[in-house]
């Protein structure tokens, strides 16, 4: 755990912009918002990603997403939010100690949201299929 | 609740490539795919948003991301994955039954992560004090 940022930022080793704590979780301000007021929601305890980490600790995490989450839409004066997980490098973490970000958005942020190709003709169910095959549902 | 596509979905009056379900929520393929293989959790009862719903509903639907979202990414080969939950319409969300995304990324998707400006010389403070203020931390 020693090359943890965000342990070192537990232990207050890296200075941070704490915004909330409980004794399972705390959250602070992402150095690199993608807007103002961003914020990482992430566990005392070290996992390094969805997978890892524990249900009731993911639990715990979203909801304290969802206490802050409309509380730092009005202080920053925003009009919604972003709740996401990236989970693996090609899914956008960097940091592997499990985080949920918190992205206050605004009404003119431009921001631009993921955008898809869409399916080609029978394709959502070749993979709805394949997905299934994964769950056991048929 | 009427017009809410996805209660019909639930009461298959709209069908849908349903790839998982429980008591309490189901899985489908959403039709409008961020990457190959994307899927939306919902709850069974209808809540609107994050902020509607109760604690133990989001909590059970994350659990569901956490089961569902690795098996996916075997079942479509893809090689990380996103969950994320847009509140509101500022955030992108379209369809008022609260849903959560779960998004197998390929390694070379190129999908485009949202970026963001970051911040001025000690905008990171004023942001975290204002957020602060709200959280009654100090």
């Amino acid at each position: 755990m020693n090359d943890c940022i965000f342990c070192k930022i537990l232990v207050g080793d890296i200075p941070a912009e704490i915004v909330y704590e409980d004794k399972d979780a705390i959250a602070f301000m992402d150095i690199s918002p993608v807007t103002k007021g961003h914020v990482l929601v992430i566990p005392r305890e070290h996992y390094k990603d969805v997978i890892d980490v524990p249900e009731e600790i993911l639990q715990k995490m979203i909801v304290v997403a969802k206490k802050i989450a409309p509380k730092i839409v009005e202080a920053v004066g925003a009009d919604g939010f972003n709740i996401g997980i990236n989970n693996g490098k090609a899914a956008g973490q960097v940091v592997y100690h499990l985080h949920m970000h918190v992205m206050p958005r605004y009404e003119y942020d431009n921001l631009k949201m993921w955008e898809g190709d869409g399916y080609q003709e029978g394709e959502i169910k070749e993979y709805g299929d394949k997905i299934r095959n994964y769950l056991d549902i048929n």
